[in-house]
């Protein structure tokens, strides 16, 4: 850049310890350590305000009386189309279950798309009714879009970002410094069909696993939940899986999660993808479940009601949270003996959202 | 695509009568007549609702009595710092300006960033320090983020969506249906600036011309606006130019706009830059001026608050509305002619903003 270029930052003091000559890498993406690690140094200092401090899948912020959730997520998915969904469903129900991870009822969405040139027309038509169909299903509206296009080569077709907004009309606090010791870890179902569909598509495995991606809207299930219990924690293991979201709660919350291995929902297919890939599902990203944390006594109610519904069929209680030791996550394995599970250390699964 | 991969869309009627083969060009991220021709034919139906179906910068809507402003702008920019600003600066001044233009008072915004692998980790933290010294002056924060990160030439260095949210606290309706015969037609300061400003750091001009991008938060200026008459619309004229906003808002109220050729402010330097290159300041990119519709009546007030105000210095009456040529912009020329000024018909500036 030319130094002519930015006089309009003058007096800006850099408050980023940077390290000569640093790179973007594609584990800085991945959702796990070194994303966190990014966002902490170069985000968290210059934007800092409570919303956003608070480290949950929303921003909560209070207009004119009314309690909202803010969020947003760019989806960069390859390929644009896979088993079971597509980066407009995807795009969608992405912002939609961020903001039923904060209790609140997901209302309104924006939709900004990045075209590259060439793209085919009938095929962003058909992202665009996808989008409408899973709009509909969720039950909010798409208020606001913008449209850019830039040069071949310069995007991978497209790129959409959604943010949205829900409103927040429940009096507890469900957020991810929630989690008591004695809480039971609910699963609202097996874990890493996303992640599993994707690479199918991509034909990275080798062969077609019978696997379809579980792209969904989360936002009724969080409401058949919310009627039947007290919740203390939501989050959708998105990108870094269930291992790397247990860990976050357990961070934020200061306490320990243990899990019951044999307890924790994996279908056949998707075992033997990632046995065969050397993946841990435990890390493979998710998109249409979740992880609740609630009070022993109200799991049983909470777990009866997902079970009612549609995306939580085959809830079950993977695990406890327990005192100590503070911000970490252990497995009781199969054979009886405990080892820790860790955040996701570097890249995994590039472009999976 | 697979058709294995599409049976989630099973049953989804495509509304969009499409062309064989059609493919995105540069043409369609321009802002003129091919990006809404784009949007009216493929997003419109899908999509459609009453906040996005009014066409404004933002889409009003009420959450438990808060009446909101809600936008979005997804930022493509090349290069990334020009004189007077940066792909951060502009990602944010465009969101508080798209709510600003709805009367709203802009409060919080989300970020969105796709990042190539490779972009340097001190640009990007130049680029948020400078996210930050402009949401510091429009006085908003930014309370949701988003990282993605792409492979080597699958994206131009970064891409920044931002949203936003905004409160409305006037009675009036501010919109691009508002404009009425007799109204005063204000342009906040000389236009062209931005665009000339992006194409010079690009090396286009073959010299460099002396031009600073607007790009500035125009929430303040219109807040002074309000307090000093009612206005009956305010759009700023980012892609596509002044002549281009000045057709949507035509057309939105079935009037016409006539324009005075020698009101109309220039800088010297952004004149023989386009004379240079054949293009007609009319439709060159601003991102700190707004133009505003108001009674004539109210015409004076507003222009001396505006004057008052850092952005609004420079700011002059260019023309009038009348009722007839509904839909039509028409420029008096400084020889007493009248011509019509039509919207930008294909590409002028790619990835201006």
């Amino acid at each position: 850049m030319n130094d002519q270029t930015t006089p309009h930052l003058e007096g800006l003091v850099c408050p980023i310890p940077l390290r000569h000559d640093e790179k973007i890498v594609m584990g800085h993406g991945s959702g796990g350590r070194m994303s966190h690690e990014l966002i902490g140094r170069l985000f968290q200092e210059p934007f800092d305000n409570p919303a956003l401090r608070a480290a949950n899948d929303a921003g909560l912020v209070s207009v004119d009386g009314a309690r909202l959730a803010i969020s947003t997520d760019s989806h960069v998915v390859w390929p644009l189309f896979f088993p079971g969904g597509d980066i407009g469903r995807l795009a969608v129900c992405g912002t939609v279950n961020d903001l039923a991870m904060m209790g609140a009822t997901p209302l309104y969405l924006t939709a900004g798309f990045i075209l590259e040139e060439g793209l085919d027309v009938s095929l962003l038509a058909q992202v665009v009714l996808s989008m409408q169909a899973a709009a509909a299903e969720a039950g909010v509206s798409i208020v606001a879009g913008d449209t850019k296009v830039v040069q071949r080569g310069k995007a991978d077709g497209l790129y959409i970002n959604t943010a949205g907004v829900g409103v927040l009309r429940h009096n507890g606090t469900i957020a991810g410094d929630q989690a008591r010791p004695g809480d039971a870890v609910i699963l609202s179902g097996p874990m890493g069909d996303h992640g599993i569909a994707v690479l199918s598509a991509r034909g990275e495995l080798g062969f077609e696993a019978d696997v379809v991606s579980d792209v969904a809207p989360l936002n009724h299930l969080v409401a058949a939940m919310m009627a039947a219990g007290e919740l203390h924690v939501l989050r959708d293991p998105t990108r870094g899986g269930v291992a790397t979201t247990l860990n976050e709660i357990a961070r934020q919350s200061a306490v320990a999660v243990v899990l019951d291995e044999r307890a924790i929902p994996v279908r056949p297919a998707v075992a033997s993808a990632c046995e065969m890939l050397g993946f841990d599902p435990l890390y493979v990203a998710n998109e249409g479940k979740l992880l609740a944390i609630v009070a022993a006594e109200a799991a049983p109610a909470v777990l009866a009601a997902m079970r009612a519904t549609r995306y939580g069929e085959e809830a079950v209680i993977i695990g406890r949270v327990q005192a100590a030791p503070q911000g970490r996550v252990l497995m009781r394995t199969s054979i009886g003996s405990t080892r820790v599970v860790d955040m996701l250390a570097g890249e995994m699964l590039p472009r999976i959202c």
